[in-house]
């Protein structure tokens, strides 16, 4: 939107327009690809070129730069407009939240800003017109560290209302750090689902060269559009290569490395389908499928929980006021979900103070059981509820979600026992 | 050593002794095995038979049990008594502390007791005397979610002196739910390590069928006795099969499955080494090899540091005590490292009150990198230090032992960012 006059010269010079495959030579280097949208936060003498592979890639003009067009945009030529933006195909929301996959480097900082709009995200894929009518919106734009219950109703309540006018789904383009907790909230939030939503991050921004947004996100959409799926998911690369995409049920998924485009995991289960960027879509595991009537965004939340990491010399005492001040935690113990003695008194006195605890184990793999060692039944004895095989970060956005539904505490020790979203599989695994 | 007296009687009828092959009829049911020896805590008219598998059982003795020898103990009349108890061959020290390994089931209760003492441990692997001669002790017998720095100390301690005095190594049978933070407190508080000191546990109880106590303690043995390694690491089964056991750095490894006998896993790195269950033994990474000299304990410690997992919606207020009241925090934040923007200006005021705060991530695997978004950038100026792909777990435990050697938080700084004990291996991967 402003690029310097420098580079706005030379591209008029050129005939180049967004689309365009261009040469561009520059500090002699020469890069080719798709010119892209420019925004507001890059560099006004930074080009960003999609190269053949996929990946974007930002190259600086100098003075001395040269461009050339080495041919015009093909979508232009071979589609009538219509179709570019998908039009007469099936709507699809995009709910645009921040994150990596809709920031992009800072050329002059080296920085990553969280600012690309949803409609220039979409814009860095024009591929997903051919698959769905796009209806990009921004409900915020922020790093996903900074989410909290307050987003989650927001991204729900949207959802609700999107697939409840007439959407064939939504895309919910999302940091990667906390996309495990949201997807865990928009599973229980959304009762009665009648069509996909798909979180969709990107490990590596949308400008770089390596990016995963756009594979994910075209994949996203093909979920949304090419299946009879009604879940929350979160879809994000399958492997390190750049050959397929995992689809995640949104309770059991987790970001299992700081870094690589395959982090994301589904814990304790399979995933629920894998995209292959060639076109296949095959299901690895039972789905909830689409169905008429209205999607209810059941938002509520007791936002007084916290969640305890169990280790060993772990102070009881630093604890107390987490204890027994919030109105539930829950605890990543060690093994089969275990804490020291010392905790056990503590959790007690809590629970009888009015807290709502939950057990979970920080192997995060397998169930947590607490009949096989004195110290588990003593947990019971106390009244802490076992988690079964879900996941930490699960269990505690569940608690809110239960606590906010509830102040029963019987009806909440049967909520936390029950399989609400695929969160308990009850699958015991002995090896 | 109380068998009831009809067990007792029963058995001298048959003229069976511990390590004779029997056949018990009980209940309609055969079992053929090698007789254990019998220990306090299991139910008196139970005997328990080591299978040809390797695996023990628990046989009710009833009124109408028959006993047959099937034949006499075959390493009695094989060998003479000294080889045995391995005499002649190299010293290893086996130093207990309780955990599943050294556990048995109460056939009355069907509770798992930590009873068996290290020498009866020894006991149910008869094999081992072809391996070294054992030097069983029991230091303490706990739940491991009970162990503390004084554990950890006394076992620090026992190990230096035992390898000070000439033994070939040690052998500490550990409960599997805190051995990986046993292991870290062992590998940073032994200085100049001249031989190896082997953690070892097991997810069945070793009177259990499919225990894996046998093989895992005949497989530390042989690590410590056959190989010139000189490190602290974790040995268990290496696949959920009966086939080999991996070695862990003791720095690197973590639980990952509450359940399973291949529960624990390298994390950023290879195991060290593989051992065959046939015999072989493969290094997978460089290690330290065995030397001269003496060992140190160096086993001080901070007690009053807290382990914080980081989650959307965690409370500064709730918290603040812990930052604020403690010598060091760790926290495992979210992807490359960060938390909520609440949470840092927290932090902040934390560290100007004088708290080390290290930041790890709870993907586990991968590295933290504080310099790639906003959030991470503002922890490093509130003077957080990065915690490299050091374990969550790993970096409590180091900080705990740094702030135990020094107080000076430039020297602090410094050895938190050194690799001490392979701790830190600052491999980057980019996928």
């Amino acid at each position: 939107m402003s690029y310097s006059s420098r580079v706005h010269d030379i591209l008029q010079r050129a005939g180049a327009a967004e689309g365009d495959t261009l040469l561009v030579r520059s500090e002699g280097r020469d890069s080719t690809g798709v010119l892209m949208p420019h925004h507001d936060f890059s560099h006004p003498d930074v080009v960003v070129l999609k190269l053949k592979s996929g990946y974007n890639v930002g190259v600086m003009v100098t003075p001395t730069s040269e461009v050339r067009v080495v041919s015009k945009s093909e979508v232009r030529e071979k589609r009538p407009k219509a179709a570019v933006n998908g039009k007469g195909k099936k709507e699809v929301a995009v709910l645009g939240t921040g994150g990596t996959i809709a920031s992009f480097v800072d050329y002059r900082t080296g920085a990553v800003h969280p600012a690309l709009s949803a409609g220039d995200l979409v814009a860095t894929v024009p591929e997903i017109a051919d698959v769905c009518d796009v209806r990009a919106e921004v409900l915020f734009s922020i790093f996903s560290e900074n989410m909290n219950v307050e987003h989650w109703q927001r991204i729900a309540e949207a959802a609700a209302d999107r697939i409840n006018s007439g959407m064939e789904g939504c895309i919910v383009p999302h940091g990667t750090d906390t996309m495990g907790y949201t997807s865990a909230a928009l599973s229980f939030m959304l009762d009665n689902l009648t069509r996909s939503v798909v979180l969709v991050g990107a490990q590596r921004s949308s400008d770089r060269p390596s990016s995963d947004a756009y594979t994910n996100l075209l994949s996203a959409a093909r979920f949304v559009v090419d299946t009879d799926a009604a879940e929350v998911v979160v879809l994000m690369h399958e492997t390190s290569s750049d050959t397929a995409a995992a689809v995640h049920r949104g309770t059991k998924v987790r970001k299992m490395h700081t870094s690589r485009r395959d982090a994301f995991h589904s814990i304790n289960v399979s995933p629920i389908a894998r995209l292959d960027f060639e076109g296949s879509i095959e299901f690895l595991s039972s789905y909830r499928r689409r169905s008429e009537g209205k999607v209810t965004a059941r938002t509520e939340m007791e936002t007084n929980v916290a969640l305890l990491y169990f280790y060993p010399g772990m102070s009881p005492a630093a604890f107390e006021r987490v204890l027994n001040d919030s109105r539930g935690v829950v605890f990543a113990g060690t093994g089969l979900g275990h804490v020291s003695s010392d905790m056990v008194k503590a959790i007690r006195r809590a629970v009888d103070g009015g807290t709502s605890v939950v057990m979970t184990s920080q192997c995060l793999n397998g169930m947590v059981d607490l009949n096989v060692y004195d110290n588990g039944r003593d947990l019971v004895t106390a009244g802490v509820m076992p988690g079964g095989d879900m996941l930490p970060e699960t269990a505690y956005v569940k608690l809110m979600w239960v606590l906010g539904q509830t102040s029963d505490p019987k009806k909440v020790r049967e909520m936390m026992a029950t399989d609400l979203r695929g969160e308990l599989t009850g699958r015991r695994e002995v090896a």
